[in-house]
């Protein structure tokens, strides 16, 4: 059998950015209270996760579970070295996002003008001018601008998006002076090759601005598109705790990246995360009571590959 | 952002085996009827796969589900080009094979000495002994002989097992003519690094077994697993309709590697399996409808990555 001598290189570390709070509860039909976000903010917080997108200041009739943005933010003890990130999808909200002392917020467009239209209400074109007056707010201020770009790997009513329009979009962050890029794979469209050439097109064209990866695993695929990810140096990622969050459009189909899946996974590649997965993993089963149901979370249920069972115990299975 | 200009080559086309009708159905409590099962077969067939794993002969008591294993290869109308194989757990059940005419007899121990002893009553030097005994009995015949190494990645009472032992075992099945060697990841415990480890070992070892690598997804590293796979040039895989399959150590685990979700990853890779993917799903939606609850595979809920939706249909996501 032919096989191939080249050994992936990963980096030493990454940041991972849990967006589980945001991403994964807005479709949430039963408001969680706020204490109990808090909750698993702090117990997140203690397991050593230090990046957070932790609510969005979006209109609360659109997604009634986040309303209580900013007393979440007002509640959660802060620490140093932690930072929360806000979600903010207009100038209204990133002017709340301001007032509540977000470390971070992150603004967004569509790189599908179809999918734009829906979301928010608006043209790229417009969108893009938007970022602009929204850059004019939020200049002075302690609080960092971060853009993210939703549908980056494809459209789910337009299919395939041109690499030209995410470039284009990337470029524009860069130069608003934004902190950095999250590629949002919205509903599960990203493939290794496609995080591949998109990864490459930007490292090439807007090196200054740091990409983050963000995906779903609508179609199975998102830790094979970490570790493409991690094969091209890429050091962050966003993910949710427990495989939270759906998409809309294939009902059933599980959410975002989990995060203790992702986590075993750098673990099992030598890359640091500075997270505890053991405490990562009961968060996990924290948020399935929560929930009160079975979340996709793989780890947090078989527990880590050396995780011992006792022989006298179970049934043995073949194959 | 420094990134890796390294591309990975991928194989042109890909041998997948389908083990659903075994390895996913044999915990399954309600019995499926043979009728039903020939029918699972005869559409999976018709979606292009050739390749499969129909059955075991294993004790009726020890399996009920597959009891009717005899009757299932009397049954199926066999196809110039479709390889059924079996799993025959010893000397009995392959001689229950030959007498059923199956293409090829699957024979397995375990590269770990106490889930050898639980799953098959007897110390790894003794099925290695009863290897030489079958190896005997199929002389002449036309059935072909597999073999299969079960743990092969780790071992749920043992840790990890020794590189060492993996390629005894594979030694032992190249000296007897074997004409393919299975590395079962039994309980989910394969990781990329041990899949390179591993296969790179038996490429330089024993180069004339062909591997077929057989992940389950316990940790939601399958299809990370199979990537790995074909990045190193292994040309064989083993996977289960609709993800079926579960782990006795993890209830609620996902099952398999799931078989419509390694056919869309390999598409997206430029990987060609002769496999029609829609016909593929709709054979797991049957088998959904089969088995009466949701199974874990992604791509036959979601569709693959370019099915389009009508914009005025559903609600935007963000994300």
């Amino acid at each position: 059998m032919p096989t191939s001598s080249h050994q992936p290189t990963y980096p030493a570390q990454v940041r991972i950015t849990e967006v589980g709070l945001r991403d994964g509860l807005q479709s949430e039909a039963a408001f969680v209270p706020t204490a109990t976000k808090v909750a698993l903010l702090e117990r997140l917080m203690d397991a050593g996760v230090r990046h957070f997108e932790a609510t969005s200041f979006v209109s609360p009739r659109a997604v009634p579970q986040l309303r209580d943005a900013a007393e979440l933010l007002a509640t959660v003890r802060r620490r140093p070295g932690v930072q929360l990130s806000v979600l903010a999808p207009n100038r209204k909200g990133v002017e709340r996002a301001l007032a509540a002392d977000a470390d971070e917020a992150v603004v967004f467009l569509s790189a599908s003008e179809t999918h734009n239209r829906k979301n928010l209400n608006r043209s790229i074109a417009d969108s893009l001018q938007d970022m602009r007056e929204i850059a004019e707010i939020a200049r002075g201020a302690p609080m960092r601008l971060h853009g993210a770009i939703a549908c980056a790997f494809g459209c789910p009513f337009e299919g395939d998006v041109a690499l030209d329009q995410v470039e284009a979009i990337a470029r524009q962050f860069a130069e608003l002076g934004f902190s950095g890029l999250t590629l949002g794979d919205t509903t599960g469209m990203a493939t290794p090759p496609l995080v591949r050439a998109t990864v490459q097109r930007l490292a090439a064209r807007v090196p200054q601005l740091p990409v983050a990866l963000h995906f779903h695993n609508t179609r199975g695929l998102g830790l094979a598109n970490v570790m493409e990810g991690l094969a091209l140096g890429v050091t962050r990622y966003e993910s949710a705790l427990a495989g939270t969050g759906g998409c809309p459009f294939a009902p059933g189909a599980t959410g975002n990246v989990c995060t203790e899946d992702t986590v075993h996974l750098m673990e099992q590649l030598g890359v640091q995360t500075g997270i505890d997965l053991d405490a990562l993993c009961e968060a996990g089963r924290e948020l399935e009571r929560v929930l009160g149901r079975t979340l996709p979370g793989q780890v947090m249920r078989a527990g880590p590959r050396l995780r011992r069972y006792a022989a006298e115990a179970q049934a043995a299975a073949v194959g």
